[in-house]
């Protein structure tokens, strides 16, 4: 089976992942904004720890409408920008195509199930440290894999087929049958290291060096264990010390929103913060330091954007 | 009974209350630091709201050593100069000389007395804008009752006479019976906007004015005075209410930690913040909140000290 594969916000992690894909072979059309021209000229170029690799020439669009109708439709977009998820994606769709939520946070795929129904809808999680550090040019700085699981409808051949596909393109890929329980895991890491290095300025090593901030990583990682077990979603305690092992082992690094931060640009509050305290408070649980943290993000979002 | 008084810390608080009773007459004498040389030569300017003063020649002194006995000591000190207590007031005290620390926090006054178990202690509260703003120089913006509680072997003449000696001098005073419940109430207001105006690096009517941070403020105010009730100080809820109308009413102002933030002065976390989370957490009540705030100002300080 070949697929036929859409990337929708080629960014950070949809360059990347998208740009594997076409460098092992496969059949990738990639969707770009301001940087089309660029890309269209150039190409598009990623800078990987595993080898560097140009895509060029490359399908590259400015818009949708003039995509080809894909089998798998890889969502890059920030969640802040889902809102156009409803005009860009029909050009794209067959009925049996599978829409990927390649993004951070809670609730994302629910919301996309309300306005497409009927559609195969799947979530994924990058494990991954790469940048966008120019037109067309990602920087991927460390690990890669991705973990993908059903939201709704997806055929299993399908899930099985992009797998090999991930994997073949070096891609380490996994398909998980709980994709609320790695939601939830990938919030343990999200919650404290997205907000602290904005709302105190800084990064997440300096964070784990000072005594005060490593207990408060840890305080909003515990809430957020405790939040998954009260929705359906319970893992083992000692993940919060497997992050914050992988945090210390980690090369300092500017969580996305940090990134978007630092370039005034929204912030994806809602996804990481919002619906999740939303969620967990529906079901019992008061995840108060995260709550805090997205009072404190808003006032800071608040005066970015008022500048 | 003609009191005479001792300022130690003639500052923002000090200055002025110790100002207002040398103007009115009283017997007062104050120590100061780095002043001492200007204040001698120029006296001490009190630009007040209810009319300006000068207290020239004042009785001035660079060290305790040199001052006087006096009947009552007003600490006017930072928290943070707490330390300094045991060596500063020895040549101040008789045996029945009341010490009254009027400064913001909890457990000031149980530390001071570990120190001096036989004086007479006593705590006060002031409800006051006021600031340093030149050398010798304080300008009074605002309010300026002061509440005097007693903690330990304080004559109730004595705090009779100081009442009256305050209200002689335009200081409206109340003694109350209650220092804990007083400690706790200031609390109430001190908590949420001395942090959040720092860790927000903003003003009290600009939290008040967006919807996540009033929340915020609101839900800091709660958990004191739950953390009051759990520690044998409990009040009544609507006071939350009274704080916020009040803190709407008031002209933009910053806290004195805010001012310490940003003269690169040491911040009073552990009389604010610290003191309060581990009374309650020993009293079986967990200040979340609370916590997380004291986990960020003491990054931020640790930030600032590294300057």
């Amino acid at each position: 089976m070949n697929l036929k594969y859409a990337i929708v916000g080629t960014g950070a992690i949809g360059g990347y992942y998208g740009g594997r894909l076409a460098n092992s072979g496969k059949d990738v059309h990639f969707l770009f904004n301001t940087e089309y021209e660029h890309v269209a000229a150039h190409g598009l170029q990623v800078d990987s720890v595993n080898g560097d690799f140009v895509i060029n020439p490359i399908n590259a669009y400015k818009s949708t409408v003039d995509m080809p109708k894909c089998d798998v439709v890889l969502v890059g977009l920030k969640s802040t920008q889902n809102h156009l998820l409803p005009q860009l994606l029909p050009p794209l769709l067959k009925s049996n195509t599978i829409i990927i939520l390649v993004q951070n946070g809670l609730g994302l795929e629910q919301k996309l199930a309300s306005e497409l129904p009927d559609q195969p809808i799947a979530g994924a999680a990058a494990f991954i440290c790469s940048s966008r550090i120019g037109k067309g040019h990602i920087r991927h700085a460390d690990y890669g894999a991705i973990t993908i699981g059903e939201y709704q409808k997806c055929a299993p051949d399908v899930l099985a087929q992009i797998k090999a596909d991930f994997d073949e393109a070096q891609i380490p890929c996994t398909i998980t049958q709980n994709l609320n329980e790695m939601r939830w895991r990938k919030l343990v890491w999200n919650i404290p290291y997205n907000g602290l290095t904005v709302a105190l300025n800084t990064s997440t090593d300096r964070l784990m060096a000072f005594a005060a901030t490593r207990q408060l990583v840890t305080d909003l990682m515990n809430e957020v264990v405790d939040a998954a077990a009260v929705c359906g979603a319970p893992f083992e305690r000692e993940f919060v010390d497997k992050m914050l092992a992988m945090t210390d082992r980690m090369t300092p690094y500017s969580p996305s929103m940090k990134l978007d931060f630092d370039n005034h640009r929204p912030m994806e509050i809602e996804a990481i913060y919002t619906n999740p305290v939303k969620t967990a408070l529906a079901a019992g649980y008061h995840m108060r330091k995260t709550e805090m943290l997205e009072q404190e993000l808003r006032f800071i979002q608040s005066n970015i954007l008022n500048l």
